[in-house]
């Protein structure tokens, strides 16, 4: 029987994502969604939604909910694409910027779609690894500049450690790279207000930054498929123009959208809620011997020392067994660790009670 | 200032969509949507959505949706993978088949969307012209073999004409291609009944071939993007499992896509109206001296004779200022010709006024 595959496709193994149960009773700490509902003028949205409205076409552009988000960030509509969820996001990006056979560079540890998204576009990877504190290595630009990558991604807060890079660096960074740096700021909603992170203007003075946000975490919409990358005309025009499929976002995500973006108090005060829920809880898990970086996003990576009476992974399946999931990540740098989503504090106090009778 | 888009994307056009005003009053026969809303069921869906459900990823796969279409269609599961709307379904198969600096081959004149797909994706398009009566010809799978093309694109029945391809020719089509056949059948629901179209059982006997069907048409739900393909496990599996963005359906769609598909017999009365008003419509229009062939779509090619009062462009720019739409292709075998959507019977009741006021 023949095989169609084309050869990088058959050879590589697709993504594997979070587990996503069905059932409501699980306590979910395992793919960084927010723990608190969207906005109630979603439900408001989803209220006046009407078949009728669904039989033609939507706006192809999504142009006002790239209006919105321009304005948030002062820029221009044509630095705006809206996206179908941040892995289109990342697809369009290598799609328009990155040649078959060439290189995207990424730091180590990082998002496990980016080999995936290489493999599919047949393209190579280069990874560089992070320092001990999951910081970027002073030869890191070098190192990609060299490789002759077009691309690199960078997570920032970054996952699964949680830390952050100052906006200097960033701007450095971009000033050193001869490719596009895309700043994948998932979780740049849960940002300690003192760190005063700022980064959307650096698409004004660097043509070559992207940004990526996301309505999945901050704005409790992950089961909506909702996304930006925000940057210089010259890179938002051919993503717009070219390489999105025409309707990429469709009637009812441009509604719902719109309503979760124009209620940021409502969105700022789930973000303050977090932040105060994983001060809590970092304490309490480094009570239990299980300490973690200073985090900037809305999960904690807890290590496990080894002399405790669990390793990781059987933390991880006895929390499941208990209810509770948890993210666990069988690499090298990574095995002896758990990354814990932030909850409401029922669910953290109930991981807490758990970890307790555990390790104590 | 460096220009970061790859060489292939730099120097493509992309893509032209229809127009798509946003006010209700235009009477919109541009873009062939169902000139009927979707099934009250889609309403009752819509009722029950609740922002809070929006929170936690959709289940990544639409396995729900899968299985009722599956049912429908008398496959497995694992043949059946549900897409963004068709244009997804077509750049998902280009990525899993295509080489790139290979060929795909399409009828000509075909949808507009295909050289696009192949541009982004940096392969050549091998365009086969089919006969004056729109029908293929007899050495079409000799071309595409003798070029290589790892990819055939046939839409069926045929856009722009209306015209249908017999399942038999399809399944000599099939047996003779070296190649993956995809039959794009948006405009499946619209083929006359005494034509005994059957395709689906041709994805069983044959492991080249792909069914697109779509809910933009059929289902009245072009507002949300939802297709599906059907095809033999090993063409539909690396679709699912590798290629596909893993969450490409979100929450929303999957309930909109099931209550609207469960509802067969209300598409179907949608359908069997379209057709009834398809007879009357190309009736009104050859009285008038527009003759189209005889469509199985919900669309007319209707051609202006050469010794009308006003051309095709100029019938199609009197129809927008008079608040019709209406398509014209400014392509050598297109442009005497307009394409017109079947609307409802006040649309084509309208639209025969002004041309019976411009033509006598």
């Amino acid at each position: 029987m023949p095989d169609y595959e084309r050869d990088n496709i058959r050879r590589m193994v697709g993504y594997t994502w979070g587990e996503q149960p069905n059932d409501e009773a699980t306590i979910k700490l395992n793919t960084n969604e927010n723990p608190y509902p969207p906005t109630p003028d979603v439900d408001k949205a989803l209220a006046q939604l009407a078949g009728a409205n669904l039989r033609r076409y939507p706006q192809p552009t999504a142009d006002h909910l790239r209006d919105v988000i321009a304005s948030k960030h002062n820029v221009e509509r044509n630095q705006v694409v809206v996206t179908n969820g941040g892995d289109e996001a990342l697809r369009l990006a290598v799609t328009t910027y990155v040649d078959p056979q060439t290189s995207i560079a990424v730091a180590e540890p990082s998002y496990s779609l980016y080999p995936v998204l290489a493999e599919i576009h047949n393209a190579d990877m280069v990874h560089i690894a992070l320092d001990e504190n999951w910081a970027l290595p002073v030869d890191f630009a070098a190192t990609v500049n060299a490789a002759g990558a077009n691309l690199t991604c960078l997570v920032n807060p970054h996952a699964p450690s949680g830390t952050l890079t100052p906006r200097a660096q960033l701007s450095d960074l971009a000033e050193a790279l001869n490719g596009v740096l895309l700043i994948d700021e998932a979780y740049v909603d849960f940002i300690e207000p003192d760190a005063a992170y700022e980064s959307a203007s650096l698409t004004q003075s660097n043509d070559n930054v992207l940004i990526l946000r996301t309505f999945s975490k901050g704005y409790s919409l992950a089961g909506m498929r909702l996304a930006y990358l925000l940057g210089s005309k010259g890179l938002i025009d051919p993503i717009v123009n070219k390489t999105r499929d025409s309707y990429n976002i469709d009637h009812i995500s441009q509604a719902v959208g719109l309503a979760a973006f124009n209620d940021q108090p409502y969105a700022e005060e789930t973000w303050r809620q977090v932040r105060s829920q994983r001060q809590i809880l970092r304490k309490a898990l480094g009570q239990l011997g299980l300490s973690s970086p200073v985090s900037h996003a809305n999960f904690l990576l807890v290590e496990v020392p080894s002399g405790a009476r669990f390793n990781a992974i059987e933390i991880y399946h006895t929390l499941k067994e208990r209810g509770i999931l948890v993210r666990h990540f069988a690499t090298p740098r990574l095995q002896d660790k758990i990354r814990i989503s932030i909850g409401t504090s029922e669910d953290n106090n109930r991981l807490i009670a758990i970890l307790t009778e555990l390790l104590s």
